[in-house]
């Protein structure tokens, strides 16, 4: 998608070890207009996918989803990333992070997340895909089907964009990135 | 605002304590429709307000607060729950919550929240008003100035919302609860 991958050159930072900062416009600060024009993108791509729910994971994703589930006219589910202690009735998965090198919960009330659900899972970024993964398992648990996933930004140079396709999922990223190597961001055309 | 004030007798669910949960339609599950009317009501209160920056906290603030930037163009800044350890440049206040009986750091970097903005938070809940304490502690540190805050429910039966209108900052709740007695819930005509 141009206008995210123009932004991204322009104001996404890179940094030792693989790292992309998008805080300017996606992870702290966010760019409403930008937010929606990717939404409407999402509603092109999975145009002719059957979705009556719309998935996140708390925070990130939540804006993006947000916009999706609003120009569908769907309810949109954020996943928590701690077990809440007022709430029951949930299903658990763990999920490791390398970013924070530690193990966490996520969580999605079975109310919301429920048998036959047709599930449209939306989040900022794909990278090795463990928190897509246990959004699958809580799909699995729930009995709900997983239509497709979008992302905002893919690494394309780790192995979950491979891993989920491969899987047989149906994978939507608006920007993918080749290389963050010297520090220096190289998009796929 | 009378299509969240239905909805909130409709599904919302209320608890020992003086908890009401809307995990239906804000807080776990989110209704974007609902979401939008919200954020053109707040648009309508503050229609005379010199706003540049949407300031919420992570995670039930984003919803609304997306959709608030959305109609006015403006950027939206969700402050962090906890120092993110690839961020610098950090503000950081520290908040109490009754809820989780626990203190927190709630965070927001210098580059997205700056001398001379003039600042519009939004958040799902307003009780005690102790993040709402630390938004306006953090706008200090900053040098930005609070024009306004706006709230999807207040708990009016506790102290949070008089204590910010005597500090003189324009509050505007979409829904006032007067009380949960008795698991009853009562709404503020």
């Amino acid at each position: 998608m141009k206008a995210l991958k123009e932004r991204i050159l322009r104001d996404g930072k890179c940094f030792d070890g693989g790292i992309l900062k998008v805080d300017n416009f996606i992870n702290h600060q966010m760019d409403p207009k930008l937010m929606k024009s990717m939404a409407v993108e999402f509603v092109r791509r999975f145009a002719r996918t059957d979705i009556n729910k719309v998935l996140t994971v708390e925070a990130s994703g939540i804006a993006p989803a947000i916009m999706v589930g609003y120009l569908l006219e769907l309810p949109v589910v954020f996943a928590k990333k701690k077990v809440p202690s007022t709430m029951e009735n949930m299903l658990v998965t763990k999920v490791f992070s390398f970013t924070k090198n530690r193990t966490y919960d996520v969580t999605v009330s079975k109310d919301y997340l429920c048998e036959g659900d047709k599930v449209l899972f939306i989040d900022d970024f794909l990278a090795n895909g463990n928190a897509a993964k246990g959004i699958i398992d809580l799909c699995n648990q729930a009995g709900a089907e997983l239509v497709g996933m979008g992302f905002l930004i893919e690494k394309g140079f780790q192995a979950g964009g491979k891993e989920l396709r491969d899987m047989g999922i149906r994978v939507e990223s608006l920007a993918i990135i080749d290389s963050l190597d010297n520090c220096t961001i190289t998009l796929r055309d």
